[in-house]
């Protein structure tokens, strides 16, 4: 072909017309562009970008002084702080991937991650100097541990590293002229995936698709022009969803914090003009349900992206009389966080609220870069019908797919199956083409034969006005197999009775969906808000003992 | 390396994790999450996007059927009608190369374009039937032609083609499948440059640039959900600088117009709600010379993208007062139009207006895909200080840069020689990092062993209140060896005398700036709006004997 297409003849890439895609270039341009704009916000600390820009230099250069550079893996264990956020560009930038840890984990999973990721570096932030301190005893191994002693952080906690990371930045240079990567599919990040059974996937990410993301997060959302976020993702879950390179693309500004709560929210609303705010949908919770004496009063639009679970129609419509504006996103850390929206069409304004809900309680359409979406038989992958009612498992293609799970091929052979990510989700392709998630595969109840949707009660559930958060759950029975077990997180101050939550899933569920069960708890929730299913049927095994 | 790189074991890319970016996935998202919204309007007739998108599979499967397929050449000779849109996916779906030609051209012009570029079919409007005629005399060789009629045309002009453009595409299957470009890095379209001098250059674009150009438009014009734009700049002109695809992915509306006029500009505003205007800086004078009747009221704020010339203050404080946003862009179509942005800072808006104007008439920083921006010494490519007078040669680099010139290795050499694209643009940059262009080479006046910019000197002049347009050349002098020459065009009704203008002159400008000559003309432009400086230099040649 390329012999007689005059469209291949001397056309090729050269220094002048190609480089790759890396979030690295967002930040250079926007420390060139804006160098005095805020970067980074922590408490009373304000950076500008030329100062991140620089800081992000320093650590580079600091790494690579010390031998770090392609290939190589360096840990972070710490909340969203500007350490943190530098980074996710510091460390790339010497060709290092970096290798962000759930700071909710014991000290046995973090070492299995830091030594199947061969980490050479581990940041840490003081307040986990406990689990350090385990992890350095379990390692085998010695590895450089630099401390993160975070100024709004005044709790106990030893240090354990050689050095602080402050003075670990000092003997780098702000100058470091860094290189881009050779191949925009070189790794830039190591995610490991919560890992509920078996050793936690090592989920790798490439520049190109870091950039990407970076930018669709920018168009998906419709951000202006500067924007001001609080990320109550964590830096460590899918790399905040790569918010951290879509604020250095659009010079916007990247507002920290410790540990989530209303009061933090509402002054970051207040204070610093946040417009745009991620998080679990628990985020939504706290928002609502804040004491008066938390809440602050502002005059802007605040977008909420959140992902996982369908905010019921009770609580959009409380977050709309608000202020907040609220976008439905879903996606994995396999798809570097968002890669499907509910994107909201104009004619849905006219509708109810309870309507305007259902559809944004959909997870909706592919994001602007990635390729495909389908909901297909599992076995087969034959797509269903689009007729919102045939369930099969949700299948995603396309650049906003990780590179594949780091030393593990046979994860990655199976992931990637028959060309498609095959994200084990279980849902419906509507007739407009958006889909709905029905279940992870194996929250499906199956009660006398039907299958039940955990999902599908726990909607009904939601509203109730009385119930905050809510997990169903198959508890085995003898007649049935299985039938519905719901636990209930109620509102504080708000009281009910197991029948009247019966007798309301009764009025609006078929019956045989039904719970049997409806138990009153504190749901045990991981550190990004999501609700540990597992730990509950741990509950009811040992409770009833016998296997589930 | 890849031998102990643990990040490129086994994780390479798969049909799961990659495919080729290619502005055709955005029609294809779009028709599938919008179908039902107008894509493309054309007088009384709008499209949806479900209708685009079965209309360009029916072109790109009409073609195919005649086999048409990579690595060829489809040539369209239209305005921006609904075909010649349609022709921006339907072509490339099916891996041919689009070649939409200026329509001001001669035949002589054509038809070396047609052959240079090996063109298969050429579709033309009927308004162009004398040329085409000409055209296809002058070729030596057959092609297949196909007549576009636009039923907003009612003008003279006759058909040659062998059938019309709607019986053509309803051979064509609106179920066809198309594929993604085999790489990204394949042609999408040809673009001839206008070659004052020497043959037309054949400009060649790839499905990248023309995607990450596609996103970089929404992101750099901060443009909000589902944006109108009419689009004055033709899109035979760097493909109406990639707006075609950038409307496709945020699902908008393109507004076509076959001929650009106030009225058709208040019109689309006040009927379409056209909130996104691109255009030569012609345009702004259109949109504020308007007369009375012409215009039309509107309560939105339209954004007007305007380049090559830096629009005068008082341009800008007429726009403004009546509702238009000015954004300054510059590029080539060697960067797929724009890639320089004049990226408006927020304490800009405390200046004053003339001050504001002298920031917006600087042409700026890179797009955020472009990846680096430099004035250097067009000998020794070294950076210029950042000071604002040092001028040099405006030089670029990165995925904004074309693949190069069709056939043409020597040309494609010379451009990209050092790792650069060299602009042939002469400039300065400031020490905000924003660069200003200071001239073409060509057009930078010597007089008496002191460089004068015309720019310069057209920036004064336009800043007096009874000039609508200007060019300054150079003029041989025998004691000084040249001096300014001023053509001015005067607003509609006002009047002027020559000493008064040079008056104003000498109250704004160095003595040996100031022009000895001022004549009131009807400027000569191009169809973009260009002024067409070689044409005025033509009429003093001939004017004085001498050679230039």
């Amino acid at each position: 072909m390329s012999g007689t297409n005059p469209y291949q003849q001397h056309l090729d890439r050269n220094p002048a017309n190609y480089v790759p895609l890396t979030p690295l270039s967002f930040l250079a341009r926007t420390a060139r562009v804006f160098p005095d704009r805020p970067s980074v916000i922590h408490g009373a600390r304000t950076f500008t970008w030329k100062q991140t820009d620089a800081r992000c230099r320093q650590l580079a250069s600091a790494l690579s002084k010390r031998g770090i550079g392609v290939g190589d893996t360096v840990a972070f264990l710490a909340h969203n702080t500007p350490d943190m956020y530098e980074a996710h560009f510091g460390v790339p930038m010497t060709g290092a991937v970096l290798n962000a840890l759930n700071t909710r984990l014991d000290a046995e999973a973090i070492a299995f991650m830091l030594n199947h990721g061969e980490a050479k570096f581990l940041f840490a932030d003081r307040e986990f100097s406990p689990v350090v301190k385990a992890v350095l005893e379990k390692l085998g191994r010695p590895i450089t541990v630099i401390d993160l002693d975070d100024s709004e952080y005044t709790g106990p906690g030893d240090t354990h590293g050689e050095m602080d990371y402050e003075a670990f930045i000092a003997t780098g240079d702000a100058d470091y002229v860094w290189s881009l990567p050779a191949d925009e599919w070189d790794a830039i990040a190591l995610n490991y995936t919560s890992g509920t059974t078996g050793n936690p996937k090592g989920v790798v990410y490439h520049h190109r698709g870091a950039y990407l993301t970076a930018m669709s997060n920018a168009v998906d959302w419709a951000m202006e022009p500067h924007p001001v976020l609080l990320s109550n993702v964590p830096l460590f879950h899918c790399n905040a969803w790569c918010f951290p390179w879509t604020i250095a693309m659009v010079a916007g500004t990247f507002v920290c914090q410790r540990k989530v709560s209303a009061k933090v929210v509402y002054d970051a609303i207040a204070d610093h003009k946040v417009a745009y705010i991620n998080g679990a949908p628990i985020v939504l919770g706290l928002i609502l349900n804040a004491k008066e004496e938390e809440k602050r009063t502002f005059s802007h639009t605040v977008n909420v992206m959140t992902a996982a679970a369908p905010p019921p129609a009770s609580v959009l419509a409380g977050m709309a009389k608000q202020g907040f504006q609220v976008t439905h996103v879903y996606g994995l850390t396999e798809t570097y966080g968002p890669s499907v929206v509910c994107a909201w069409k104009d004619e849905w304004d006219a509708l109810d609220m309870e309507e305007q809900s259902r559809m944004k309680a959909r997870q909706g359409v592919p994001y602007t870069v990635q390729e495909d979406l389908m909901v297909a038989d599992a076995a087969t992958m034959q797509p269903v019908p689009w007729d919102g009612e045939t369930m099969g498992e949700v299948f995603c293609r396309g650049n906003q797919v990780m590179k594949g799970y780091l030393k593990n091929p046979a994860a990655s052979d199976e992931a990637f199956a028959g060309g498609w990510f095959h994200t084990g989700d279980l849902g419906v392709m509507h007739p407009d083409g958006y889909i709905q998630l029905k279940d992870r595969s194996k929250d499906i109840i199956i009660s006398g034969g039907e299958n039940i949707s955990s999902i599908e009660v726990e909607g009904v559930l939601f509203r109730h006005p009385a119930v905050a958060l809510c997990a169903v759950i198959a508890k085995p029975d003898e007649k049935w197999g299985e039938t519905p077990c719901a636990y209930v997180e109620l509102k504080p101050g708000v009281e009910v009775t197991e029948d009247e939550i019966k007798q309301f899933c009764k009025d609006h569920l078929a019956s045989f969906k039904c719970p049997r069960d409806v138990r009153f708890v504190e749901l045990p929730k991981t550190s990004t808000g999501k609700i540990q299913k597992f730990i509950l049927r741990k509950m009811l095994q040992e409770e009833m003992d016998v296997p589930l």
